[in-house]
């Protein structure tokens, strides 16, 4: 493919009321919608009639009383809404999150072939580990395994389910009625696998599907995240806050796309923008005061300590951002870092890197008008940054168009 | 309740191309159909149409190149095509069969509780426990656990997941966009299970969803399955041969609710029906006759000694039903029981068996008029023997009205 023939790739990133952590308050929502069918199908609709590439949710595995209170928690299973989504669409890509980590490779081969059949050849599968604590709690273990750990269990847990979605050949299927022959039985094969963390003897239950298995997608940006991604996605979702940021990681993806053998092109890296979009620059930032006026910065100190793997409830809002141990960092390695770089390098207070956060967690944000947000993609785009974007809201109604 | 006011329930049991094993080799079946959602919708819908209670399918975990080959296997997850249908139908019941043997609690109450807000609350469970060895190897184990410590297991993980749905009290959600109140964080629990088998934290991930959990229903007949359906389920599916062993079995089942401190009414008992409709009694006989012609016995001697656990492959199908070793079965207990009785009150060969058991798997199968179905049907309503009926087409296109 020549570059002139580079397409730009947007994908919606679905956040059930917006990304913004004060989404749910703004005036533009309506809170109860948020497991409400009618609506998600309309964003999906409007996704739709849009061209946009997919419609993606993001997933984690716990919640708890204290989230739920001041955030809102407590939505429907991703997998479960992109399957009701694919009834009421005809094209646009249906990813879904699901963790390596507290699932069995056999039933999550097995849903995704579904969905892959129920829509036609347009199920995605966002493939994460999962990573505190608390999710690990509800799946009998007292700590989530270390960073290395997890992903050599995603890479065996890929590697199971890919055995699986081959275990039908393309043309297994006979279907002849008369001599009574549905498969070809030399055509769907036992797979027997036996490794470290899956014995799986196989074949899937469920025929081969329109795709033969799902897109597959990563988010994970750490050293390890990197070098599965470059191995394994079709697609990648990365955090990053600047340009030259953006270059690095979209340099080094392709890279080590190529010394797995893979060619760069089919990787594409996407990484997340938060448009706050006025009619003037002006009104684009009095929109994004207005969201952090609705922000409630105890419940920013929970998320972010939630995130960093680090209690930061004792330390001034208006002090500096605390040194954080980045080495002993459990949980979101590469997302740690990239918030300890910005606020180091912008000497910010705590207080300012909650606001920094609040629209994207560290995806970048842009308040500004059309021309300016369209003039940052096509930066990105052509300067070789990105291959397209995982678009966020900040808040939803209003925010899709 | 007084007696009078019994209502028959009748629930459609969705085997994809029919319960006749030659069901998908039968000319009114176009088996390319198996993967098509257009065609599940249209069973559904019609089955809305005439009222009916409930859609149900059932589930297994695996599936081996010899079984493809001479059935249409290899079709789509039940919990998926019913969330898929979901969107489809609007009052319908729709109740998927979901393994407690190789998932987790979290996962498991996560996707119901979320079926159950798509649906305005048809959500319903069928609890199984796997019980064969080749499920077993596709989920890290050599051979299944014993058939008491699999219901052990169950009656944990149904605990578990009664807490989660639990964990959000009705009136949790406060939805206060003003004073940025999403839910009462002293309404939200944690639910710390730690017993045997599992080690939950919660809360669910999911608000408390419009019937707070999803219908439970029980289909196990063996001792451990039976105290199990009197303890928890409000819907039993059971398969009975004769009035007088369903009466017995609608009788234990009753007095045991009791004993567990329940009212008999609201445990329903569903046996399964497998009905041959003819305008005539001959009509219908020969549409039986048809479909055993249909059927090939080395498939189904292979079903056979999969249900039963025992390989039967080098017995004469002309000769007398072999001894099989009740005793010694470690998969469906309850439903080998019933085949050996069945062969040895009628001194049936094994080639009789497999055809009566052709149709429904050891459900009762019946050839008749409408007038003689409804007849059937009316004599075990009455006279308790059942509370309604698990309907089995024997070929879906046509055997659905």
């Amino acid at each position: 493919m020549s570059k002139r023939d580079r397409q730009l790739h947007l994908n919606l990133f679905v956040a059930p009321m917006g990304h913004h952590e004060a989404a749910w308050r703004h005036p533009d929502t309506n809170v109860n919608q948020l497991l409400d069918f009618a609506y998600y199908q309309r964003i999906a609709v409007k996704a739709e009639a849009a061209k946009l590439d997919s419609l993606f949710f993001a997933d984690r595995l716990s919640t708890s009383p204290a989230m739920v209170r001041s955030g809102a928690a407590g939505g429907l299973e991703p997998l479960t809404l992109l399957t009701a989504l694919s009834v009421v669409t005809r094209r646009i890509g249906l990813i879904a999150t699901v963790s390596t980590s507290f699932n069995e490779p056999f039933n999550l081969a097995r849903r995704f072939a579904s969905l892959d059949h129920l829509s036609g050849g347009r199920a995605g599968w966002n493939i994460i580990t999962s990573g505190t604590d608390e999710e690990a709690q509800n799946f009998n273990l007292d700590r989530i395994p270390e960073h290395a750990e997890r992903y050599e269990r995603a890479r065996e847990f890929l590697d199971v389910a890919t055995k699986l979605w081959d275990s039908w050949e393309e043309d297994a299927l006979i279907c002849d009625q008369q001599a009574g022959i549905y498969a070809d039985s030399a055509k769907v094969h036992e797979v027997n696998h036996k490794s470290r963390f899956y014995s799986v003897k196989g074949p899937l239950n469920v025929s081969r599907s329109p795709q033969g298995r799902p897109v597959l997608v990563q988010a994970g940006s750490s050293r390890d995240g990197r070098r599965f991604a470059a191995e394994f996605a079709e697609a990648i979702f990365t955090a990053q806050q600047t340009y030259e940021d953006a270059r690095l990681f979209y340099r080094d993806l392709k890279r080590q796309a190529e010394q797995f053998g893979r060619s760069p092109e089919h990787v594409h890296i996407l990484p997340g923008i938060c448009p706050i979009i006025g009619r003037t620059e002006e009104e684009a930032l009095e929109k994004e005061a207005k969201l952090i006026e609705l922000s409630n910065p105890a419940h920013s100190l929970l998320m972010l300590s939630k995130r960093v793997g680090f209690d930061l409830s004792g330390y001034p809002l208006d002090g500096p951002f605390p040194d954080l141990p980045v080495e002993e960092v459990r949980g979101h390695v590469s997302r740690t870092d990239l918030i300890v770089r910005l606020a180091r390098s912008e000497n910010l207070t705590l207080r300012e890197v909650l606001h920094r956060l609040a629209g994207g967690r560290g995806h970048r944000t842009i308040a500004g008008t059309p021309a300016q947000i369209a003039d940052l993609i096509e930066h990105w785009f052509t300067q070789e940054a990105a291959d397209g974007f995982n678009i966020m809201p900040q808040v939803m109604n209003g925010g899709v168009r």
